[in-house]
């Protein structure tokens, strides 16, 4: 089960922003071979986010520990002139000897918290940029996402009908990891489960209806191949359809193990057609309901009482439709021992090697978190963890069901009010430590 | 220069799906193996969209000619009991037979006008659904924001600095390919220019001038290793910054090719930065701006006269911002060569083998499309073509460079107001041939 299965032979090192390598070359032609810090975080939520679910930080380790470039790509920079022979002999010859630190797969997050610390000679932690924020803010986008949807349903199984949405192969494919971090139930996908293990699940297209020409017919063929399935009933017409179920199961003994509903007005139909299955003695028959749902029309659905017992979603959870990008940013913040900052309008930068502490109250929900500098103490529980040192990994990546577990246990102490789909009005308060506060204000005055 | 160059281990065929197999499955063991018509369309345009630009397909069926089912992932079907040894027998000698007509890369498209149509055995057609639609949908979603990013920008070149915050390496890379076609003049994607021949461009990022401690001598030492090169002025005070930029190029000669703006009120320092160069005598320091730019914003600049040469957009390119997805379907429309329908509320779906006529009026602006069948004759270009017949291409896909010039001439043909960041007044006209109305109403009532 290799993270990066699809890619095997794609050697992502130029997969980078061309400064990244204009850059590392300055740098070393300069002799600046001292040691960067750089943090990956986010500076703000995207509207009505409480949290991000931090994911693909565990697995990113192991594609920078694999990073390499190969003679064509070094030859395409070598066709460039922007690049003197020593740096493309320092790219031959390139591999990561830095340190890393991340959170474990699936951690809530806030903002200015790190989800991976970069520490590395500065050219090497500079060119790892572009991959990081890309690979990370993937999966991050991806399983924030999924969450809600999860939270949203209350208990309902979430099945992921994405993948023709989402924008590539490649996060089409990790998608079905992020989801079991994140506890959807299954995906339709049917490679991603495959590579990570998240539970395949599919049953038909209006297509095979409309091509058997009868829609009794196609029922009851499909139903006796594939016992227990689920029957899609609004072809031509929901309710009728729904009559057609009941015939195939009351009288000829199909066994059909869920109707989906997948137009019109959900709630509505769920309703109408839980009544007719259970007049009918069919009360064994599950009903499933998906068409453009995201977080807030499950929560709907659910508050109104639709006897709906799954849902199926598709398009507003593969690309993260009400954000589908979060603002991560990946910051120097020391150079040489020397905390480095930048001064652009707005945008809050804090120096150091962090850590986060989070912190659980009596009632065992978290209360807040501390972010302060590595070598402090404080209560709580220490979130940062080395993963890579000198270039050798310390550790394997989580398997994702464990990770998923683990998400399970974290939820149950997030405050509720955090765990729905609109902005708290009470914003999870993350404590900047005295000493980090000190160092940041130091490091304002030694830049201006 | 191929086109699946990341993916050349990957075989694509679990790229779907699973409801895909399961319908397959059902086809051939009820005999079902007539051939079905599917067609590849939207039905209504993103809000403030006017077109879209189909891109994708004629690389799309480079996959298709080459999907195969490798031994383990039939193996892992095998192990769902779900499928026989006579369906994964025929998985494992998969070889796609059908036809496929496209548009031409660059098209702009309006809704029910097919990008796709795909005719074969109706498993095989079936089995590529999910593919197909992620495959075109992501390159459509990509082309179709960048040309309005070039579009509001009037002729200044607009660069692509979206990689980072890309879904997935996959969607990142071939976005390369789909902003060369949609006219971007450039792209910070090492790799992704690699493959696809976009001019690749960068600079130096704030991290740059952060680690060398001072501004001034960061900017020198950049400027003498790559002379003409961008210097970023807003790492602690954007004017500041321009003032030190002049002092290097006016008292020391250092060739400085232009400044980037990257925070702040980008048209009022634009103009403040413009007035301070040509003050300084040089007029020939050109001024770039990013940060958080999208085609509204780049108008507005352009509108109030700001002095920038040149725009960088990454976020709001990169995940096409106000519209991440297209609503793509690719619905079954006849099989075994009756019409098929289905009749969910709201969703208008054509039968029938299609063309699309575009016709030019005598001021050379397109005047509108005839959207008929395929064995009609309009007057106007017939954009729909044969690229695949009997599993074999009949054609190689077109250079990406070539259809960018066609996206170039195409678009002096569209109304002027469809090239505009908002929605038109008056939507591009779609008329439905006598004929084909005449066979969606028989198609209705036979399955009434």
């Amino acid at each position: 089960m290799n993270s990066s299965a699809m890619f095997s032979d794609s050697h992502p090192g130029l997969f980078t922003d061309l400064y990244e390598l204009i850059m590392a070359r300055a740098y070393l032609t300069r002799n600046m071979t001292g040691r960067a810090l750089f943090s990956l975080h986010f500076r703000h939520l995207p509207k009505d986010r409480n949290f991000l679910l931090a994911c693909g930080q565990n697995y990113l380790v192991q594609m920078i520990r694999e990073l390499r470039f190969p003679a064509d790509q070094v030859d395409f920079l070598a066709d460039m002139d922007q690049f003197d022979e020593d740096f493309l002999d320092w790219l031959r010859n390139f591999r990561f000897t830095g340190d890393i630190r991340v959170l474990p797969e699936g951690t809530p997050v806030f903002p200015h918290e790190p989800l991976v610390e970069v520490e590395a000679p500065i050219a090497e932690a500079q060119m790892l940029e572009t991959l990081v924020m890309n690979y990370v803010g993937t999966e991050t986008v991806l399983a924030s996402k999924a969450v809600r949807m999860v939270m949203a349903a209350q208990g309902r199984p979430v099945v992921d009908f994405g993948i023709r949405r989402m924008h590539g192969l490649d996060s089409a494919l990790r998608s079905a990891r992020a989801y079991r971090v994140a506890g959807i139930a299954a995906t339709s996908n049917v490679r991603g489960s495959q590579l990570y293990g998240l539970p395949v699940n599919g049953t038909m297209a209006h297509s095979y209806i409309q091509a058997s020409g009868d829609e009794t017919d196609a029922m009851r063929t499909y139903a006796r191949l594939y016992p227990g399935t689920t029957l899609l009933v609004d072809t031509y017409d929901t309710l009728a359809g729904v009559d057609k179920v009941i015939g195939l199961a009351r009288d000829e003994g199909l066994e059909v193990g869920s109707i989906r509903l997948d137009s019109g007005d959900l709630g509505e139909l769920a309703a109408e057609a839980r009544n007719k299955l259970d007049k009918a003695g069919l009360n064994d028959i599950r009903i499933v309901a998906s068409s453009g749902l995201d977080e807030w029309k499950i929560r709907e659905l659910i508050n109104q009482g639709a006897p709906i017992n799954g849902f199926g979603v598709g398009t507003e959870l593969g690309v993260s439709g009400d954000a589908p990008v979060v603002d991560l940013v990946y910051k120097l913040t020391e150079y040489d021992g020397r905390p480095c900052l930048k001064k652009s309008p707005g945008k809050l930068l804090l120096p150091g090697r962090k850590q986060i502490w989070r912190q659980t109250g009596k009632n065992r929900l978290y209360q807040g978190d501390i972010l302060g500098l590595y070598e402090e103490n404080h209560e709580g529980e220490p979130l940062l963890h080395s993963v890579m040192r000198n270039g050798e990994l310390l550790e394997s990546p989580p398997e994702p069901g464990d990770s998923r577990d683990r998400v399970q246990e974290t939820l149950t102490h997030m405050p509720p009010e955090l765990l729905q789909p609109d902005g708290a009005q009470r914003k999870y308060p993350v404590t900047i430590s005295d000493r980090l506060k000190a160092l940041h204000q130091q490091a304002l005055r030694d830049v201006s």
